[in-house]
């Protein structure tokens, strides 16, 4: 196995044995270290009370693609505190883009900001995200 | 129509127009003005790649309950900036309950606290959520 | 010693040794073990640009509550992660008292809620913080 | 007077009328529309009682350098929601320079990103700021 697509095998093991980012329907666009870019497309089953996207569904992209991004480092690690600031309405059949991208890499912590965008790459959400980081290693 | 039923009305409304609530399992437990308990159990198809719970399940879960909490003074809302912080790893077969109450109500804006705890009565998530209050009414 | 007064105790010598906290003009009102009430009145050094109470201000009366709480327990913590809400203006000569309760204790981290009031017992703003926890013991 | 030099004039007359922000001695380095790097230097004084930067002083420095990097855009717009993460301890004589940009920018909301580094790059901070942005011209 080439060391450059380790991120990549790493990240699609994650998604593999990850039942809920199936069940959003989250592809896989693109990993590297400490990266990664995810999409979906909301369903009418994702809707809320007022008929718009739930908040819920726009927060789970976006910490499935911090969990990735997160692993790309090859170790195990989960959320302690996650920040989410919703921009604009999302709807049913609108493709959703995730990027995490990994701001800071402590010893133990890690700080990850995630923008979501839409089809016409207006943004509808930002999370920034800490994680703790264990020293297990993920085995891929 | 009793005044006090009122605040339950509403909220029992926005659960049956909500279909990723209904698809979450969530069930409305206690309601009243500026307060909402909600409860859900974890299935298996709502794990992460770590086999817990998937963070965007609990946030999900809390972000249903403060939505009703704010439907309680009758009036539209929404999320401007949540804040959840992570505090116990949950499994399949666990039973949440989440509360929601308002903590601050003011004529555009709100703030919500949200506490998750599992069956043992342990807390597993907190969140703080701001909301924008609109004028439009909520028919019920 | 009594067991009583040891919370009280240990607050008073974090204040005592904490410049920032005295040119704040920060005074610990009342402690138990858990939580911390502190008030401090603005002065006119501590406006912004827009000759109203800078954010920093609210957030640093907040951190020194939270500190003081999360100090209670005997052990040596730092912030993590804080979360702040504004929700009212504060102005030169407005006394304001923040009260830090801790909300979840686990072994290595917490959650404290802080809530500050104006002399209107008006909320002005509302404060989540997690803090790690070390088993540092705080001599007092 | 050059439209370039506009967001930069803003700035300074928001910092000249800015007593607390003085009182840290912030300096603003750079400035263009949605942007400000802003730096000062750890007093003594802006101690904790554990002996290192009160979060306080991290927090509004962050907080500073997003109301100037807001204030470039000509409208009076305040905080409505900030989360910071503490990624590592500074001490007095740390020189630190805080980057705010803008990452969203909506008819009524803004989103800002701050990150804060010490004089050895490392990052000690970083914080996701919500702004209301009213329709209020800055006059300068």
């Amino acid at each position: 196995m080439k060391k450059d697509d380790h991120p990549e095998k790493i990240v699609q093991q994650m998604l593999n044995s990850d039942p809920f980012s199936q069940w959003m329907g989250i592809k896989v666009l693109e990993v590297r270290e400490g990266f990664c870019k995810a999409g979906m497309t909301v369903r009418k089953e994702m809707q809320n009370g007022y008929g718009v996207t739930h908040g819920g569904i726009l927060f789970s992209l976006a910490d499935s693609a911090l969990a990735f991004a997160s692993a790309t480092f090859g170790t195990v690690s989960f959320g302690i505190d996650h920040s989410i600031s919703f921009t604009k309405k999302t709807n049913t059949g609108d493709e959703l883009i995730a990027e995490a991208t990994c701001i800071f890499r402590g010893s133990r912590t890690g700080v990850i900001q995630v923008i979501i965008i839409n089809d016409k790459k207006q943004k509808v959400a930002v999370l920034k995200g800490t994680i703790y980081r264990s020293e297990e290693k993920i085995i891929a």
